[in-house]
């Protein structure tokens, strides 16, 4: 079976001038990947006649489906939908009736008045079915053209660029596509590791990725915060494709080892999470460079109040003795950022907020270091009832990014400690 | 003058398949808008060498500057490489040592072994000129074509995909583009404001705006975490511009008040930051509901070891309590989410830290709520010299986004403090 392609199209000057990020074809992408439709390309493209019917119609050439989004404002519509009745032949223009009365719905709800350039937006081309959008005053448009038109049957969904909108009506032309076009069956498993860079990484599973049947597409998907993402995609999926691939990810477990970290698409703090609620166990952190970034995380799991007591960040020396316990001996002795302070700290603040696990770091962020470890090196300490361990990493990056990574690799001990 | 036309290509899986959003090609079309470059268009592409020779190719054809950014990891980055090789015609691959040198560094400083995979990013065809990656192994290649190839003059400019290398090579790519095109000279200058939301900010500046010079083009830029920036640009700027501009942002002062926080780019937390250390003053954090995203923004900012002491983040009524000192009287009596708490947390560690400041947080991110304060409220608490004062914000969103409007909500009413 041929594969059914799409390309995405977001139209609008805000994007090309860099004013908003476009979440929208990472959206649309993710949902035609669901149900079997490659995305070939994403094009992003000015409020243009020309541009509009010129990179459209190469989209159609090109692929099966062309998805737009934006361009369809009350302001700006004219444009698009002048350039979208041209590259489909449309001659006059239909009102849509429930689109109409969306409208008046919408506005009134706001309480606005409801002008011609809002009632306009009700009006398509003749030749295009509609969805309506029950979010936005700017129906979705569907222009279905034959083959004799781009060498293949080819359909273009023109909706609107608001993600509000566009996340809305999105299912309805999924829809539409699953009930118009042969599509393949996809399979994706995605499994998590932290602490192996991509080649190692790479390396390690060469065997086992080396005999991977000829169906199943491995991708790397590495990330400095959440570790390398491993994506099994299987094409032509049957009933036989889930056992299949969940046979494949128990045999590379034992490759990956503790470096495998969920077999889900998760977050290393949402793992630690569940691991100390499935044991009633709780957590408190103590935190010098990382400033907080700890908590912060580990507080954007949903439910992390229950397992999650608090944190102090010591930023000054006299919080960490004061606060914390730290000795001024070994401050002295060993230096703020030293194994010593992080066992001290991770002790102090489990003893202070009586939790089952701390976590500790104390490193320098960017160009101050010492003459015993350089800018970009943390200590991590973590303490609970096996004890209490520290372990230190480095990493070249500046103040910002070097404290995600201090985060992240302080998590992920803590995460191989806990399994332990 | 003609416009100088750039498109900018992101190559990669990744993005097509709609695993990550594509956050580079904003960063760079804004800086090409600063230098008076304009994107025409942005192309997502595959990491398959006919599309990637393709595209460019029309890219090319279409623009002055192509930047393309991905597809050069140490496991895929012979197809962007060789594509690009066959595309600019080269025929041969040479070593460039400044960055073989840089790959060792890398990898040794996170204690990995420098593998061939990784040396192979040292390569580049011998007709591209190199820009050394400072932050990642892969380095930036220019190709710049004569006018018979495209018919005009065009340079492509192939950085690497990661987030943080693409921003660190942007400042020399932009060189590049300005000693190598004649740019419209173009001006520009932001000012900050935090607590108007677009619509009441244009009625309050609306006389200001109206007498603004022809030339001078104002754009609103709303973040809900920054506020709303305001933009002043002049094209076709002269000796004149920056008074000129200088005295316009002079003018619009005294209509914004305290809702200006900066006539530069910058952040709350820097702003901040900048008070006390010019006053020699010290802050201090308790954290609740924030849980350690404020202490996080406050030390992203370099230099902020000066003036900040520390954080207390008191997830649990326990270590608000034991640790802060807040009473339980006043938690059984106010609830834990409300002003009195916020006082006794934001006094509690001032006193535990002997800071000239201190800002507390005390709310619902999520779900949760009571039947005093529903979810989204949050109390903040800022105590110093001139005693304690809080306020009560409410937002609508989820749980990260309602963290976020309480951390900067929550700065924000820091400075406002301080600078009475």
């Amino acid at each position: 079976m041929n594969t059914v392609k799409a390309s995405i199209c977001t139209i609008g000057d805000e994007i090309l001038i860099g004013q908003i990020v476009d979440t929208n074809s990472s959206l649309i992408s993710r949902a035609l990947g669901e149900i079997g439709v490659r995305t070939t390309r994403m094009v992003s493209l000015a409020d243009d006649r020309n541009e509009i019917i010129g990179i459209l119609s190469k989209q159609l050439k090109d692929n099966d489906i062309v998805i737009s989004t934006g361009g369809l404002g009350p302001t700006k519509d004219d444009i698009t939908k002048d350039a979208l009745a041209e590259l489909s032949g449309s001659v006059s223009y239909v009102k849509n009736e429930a689109q109409e009365l969306i409208i008046h719905e919408i506005l009134h709800a706001r309480g606005l008045d409801v002008l011609d350039v809002n009632i306009r937006q009700a009006l398509v081309p003749d030749n295009c079915e509609v969805i309506v959008n029950k979010r936005g005053t700017a129906p979705i448009m569907i222009f279905r053209f034959p083959a004799s038109r781009f060498g293949h049957p080819a359909v273009l969904y023109a909706m609107p660029g608001v993600p509000f909108e566009t996340e809305a009506a999105l299912g309805d032309v999924v829809e539409d596509i699953k009930n118009h076009f042969k599509l393949e069956s996809i399979y994706h498993k995605t499994i998590m590791t932290y602490g192996l860079a991509e080649s190692a990484l790479s390396e390690l599973i060469a065997p086992w990725e080396d005999a991977l049947p000829a169906n199943v597409h491995l991708a790397y998907l590495p990330n400095p915060l959440t570790g390398v993402r491993l994506r099994l995609s299987v094409y032509d999926a049957d009933e036989t494709t889930e056992s299949l691939v969940n046979g494949l990810v128990e045999a590379v477990k034992p490759l990956l080892g503790e470096n495998l970290y969920s077999d889900a698409d998760d977050s290393l703090e949402a793992v630690v999470g569940r691991l100390l609620k499935a044991k009633g166990e709780s957590l408190s952190v103590a935190e010098s460079c990382t400033g907080g970034e700890i908590a912060h995380l580990i507080t954007t799991v949903p439910g992390s109040s229950e397992y999650f007591l608090g944190s102090v960040t010591s930023y000054s020396p006299e919080v960490k003795k004061k606060v914390l316990g730290v000795k001024a001996a070994t401050i002295d002795g060993c230096g703020i950022v030293s194994s010593a302070v992080a066992a001290e700290m991770a002790e102090g603040v489990r003893r202070l907020t009586g939790s089952t696990y701390s976590l500790s770091t104390t490193g320098w962020a960017d160009s101050y270091g010492d003459e015993r470890e350089p800018a970009g090196t943390v200590w991590v300490g973590v303490s609970g009832p096996r004890g209490t361990q520290t372990r230190r990493f480095r990493y070249k990056g500046d103040r910002k990014r070097n404290i995600e990574r201090f985060a992240a690799s302080a998590i992920d001990f803590l995460r191989r400690y806990i399994i332990k």
